[in-house]
């Protein structure tokens, strides 16, 4: 067996409910597997502000860069939604450590289980096959180009701003990903009108030639964000900034019947870190309603790309798929036009996964 | 009956093909309703860099100041696309033009004709009744920061800002409208994230306040782009930046069934821009297979907003509607789950609606 310390950070909303359920899988298999997985708790965003003032109090990043590996719930609260001009904001916690740990890689698997093909709002023969690997980059952009507030409040701005090697280094990636997968990548851009885009594209480009056993294309993000509903099929590795990758990943999500089901792994530098792609969803906090699944196979990421768990792995989401076949859902994944689903709160769903590990 | 006149720029690719059946629709309705609209031709785009060096020439920019209104295709050629280091480049002859004619509003409906309701990737029952018109600033953001290239060619940024004026008066049009609608008006912003955003926010929530007969909802881009494949059904107006309406625009043509049927509105300080939301499509182009549905919806929008004749408009909204009731359909939109369905070209398309127009 193996030796890991896994940091978990439930962060705000549902998160709390959420990751409760990824440690648990986690911990199931460790004693299934005989590893020896070490937990310790974090705290970031909203709750983190109430508890000390700050969104990422430094304990919390001290904690992160001793571990192997993060588990993460989802950040964000009603209250700075509703006020823009609050200053201290609980997603600069999650910006900060995704910096910090130079977590510049975000990837987001799309996959359909074949269980949840009528979900979506999407017509299922357009659905059925479809496989999407997304890498979106992570710690650029207009997220962390300079902000600006004019004195009389009446300007904003944000620079959207991108550096060659940041380009080329997560562009790598998605040609070794693409390497093993069919092929093809798409790198999405808006070079047409966008400098850092052209940047962008030039990049890709010259990595192209090295990459030529694989099909490279490059599309517009609006075009692509068209495409994704209407084809999704026709997309295999998606390699995108981090706005735009913001964007699509979220829509994408559609393809695999629910945000709920979307599990992102953020690597880089060294630390892994393991997320569902929903936020903290603050209508259905507190309510045991939120689907447990996203953070459930966050940890089946965590172990296969951190930890080389492979099978481990593999074992997770077997569970995940059973679960489905016995007909097993949460509110978001429902179909009221199906028989024999058996609709449940996160807790029994995220025990039904459980059993099914054993 | 009115005069008019009318400058027609039919641009790139299929913008030559699809805006001749505008301009010809705009012909038939004249003669019909005793109008007299004067045409003129100017160029723009790949084609006005080809003859002139620039892409804008002053003397099209000239015309459209002194019409009543222009019909515009399309914009772009793959020379540019796969080469970014071009220096000039056939879209920033439509930003040019969009900014010198203060054309700050884009407005662009989405309604599915029920005889459509089959050719979406979207499940017919979550598209059914979906209506809904995007207020999209287009003459801010990133589009028109400051875009900037360091001399090693390493680093590019652009500068996506926006005054309080300028959301402001955007915000206005897109309330009178919701005023008018069903009372609801969703914005779309990224305030958790960028200060450009939070700036947006805030002036929305004021104008909240005074417009309180609207319904108003604020909603997350990443949100937005997946609740509209998820439940078109519950957006009204929806009044978002340049960038993010770029992006949910194209991704929402698949509740009208293709890109192929969108038709837009520009406006601002006086003259109004009409095109079609799809692009020169050089895949296609000179095939003579493009829809021309965008380009007569298009004149249609003109004849109600510039012109507001609003019984004109509506004819030719009802003869494209026959057309389709009657199975003729350009290869976008043709079902081949559908028995009497006439596939055609574009020309033949167009023919068939002016013959519905008489
Ligand atoms: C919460 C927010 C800052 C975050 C982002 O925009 O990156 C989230 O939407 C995500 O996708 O992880
Ligand atoms: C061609 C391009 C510059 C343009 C834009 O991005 O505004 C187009 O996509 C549009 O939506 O009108």
């Amino acid at each position: 067996g193996v030796d890991k310390k896994i940091l978990v950070i439930p962060g705000d909303g549902i998160g709390q409910e959420v990751t409760a359920w990824g440690q648990k899988v986690l911990e199931t298999i460790a004693v299934n597997y005989k590893h020896n997985f070490v937990f310790e708790e974090g705290i970031m965003g909203h709750v983190a502000i109430e508890a000390t003032g700050t969104p990422l109090p430094d304990e919390t990043l001290e904690k992160a860069r001793k571990s192997d590996a993060i588990l993460f719930g989802a950040i964000g609260h009603a209250k700075y939604d509703n006020d823009p001009t609050l200053k201290v904001r609980p997603e600069q916690g999650l910006l900060k450590i995704r910096k910090e740990l130079g977590l510049y890689a975000n990837l987001r698997p799309i996959k359909l289980f074949d269980e949840l093909l009528e979900a979506s709002s999407i017509k299922p023969e357009i659905l059925r096959g479809a496989d999407i690997l997304f890498f979106r980059e992570l710690t650029g952009d207009v997220y962390f180009g300079e902000k600006k507030r004019s004195e009389d409040r009446n300007t904003a701005s944000d620079l959207m701003i991108y550096h060659r090697y940041e380009v080329e280094r997560i562009a790598r990636k998605a040609y070794e990903a693409a390497r093993s997968r069919r092929k093809k990548l798409c790198s999405v851009d808006k070079a047409n009108v966008l400098e850092s885009s052209r940047l962008w594209r030039e990049v890709v480009q010259e990595l192209a030639k090295e990459y030529s056993d694989v099909e490279t294309e490059h599309m517009f993000i609006d075009n692509a964000a068209m495409q994704l509903v209407k084809d999704p099929k026709r997309f295999d590795v998606v390699l995108t900034a981090n706005l735009f990758g913001d964007i699509l990943t979220d829509e994408a999500s559609q393809i695999a019947g629910s945000m709920g089901m979307l599990a992102s792994a953020s690597i880089g530098d060294s630390v892994g870190f393991y997320e569902p792609i929903h936020g903290s969803a603050h209508d259905i906090a507190g309510k045991g309603i939120a689907n447990p699944l996203a953070s459930i196979l966050s940890a089946a990421l965590m172990l296969d790309i951190s930890f080389g768990l492979k099978n481990e792995s593999l074992r997770v989401i077997k569970a995940v798929e059973a679960t489905l076949k016995q007909g097993y859902r949460t509110m978001d994944i429902a179909n009221k036009h199906t028989e024999n689903h058996y609709v449940m709160g996160t807790d029994a769903m995220g025990a039904k996964v459980l059993e099914n590990l054993n």
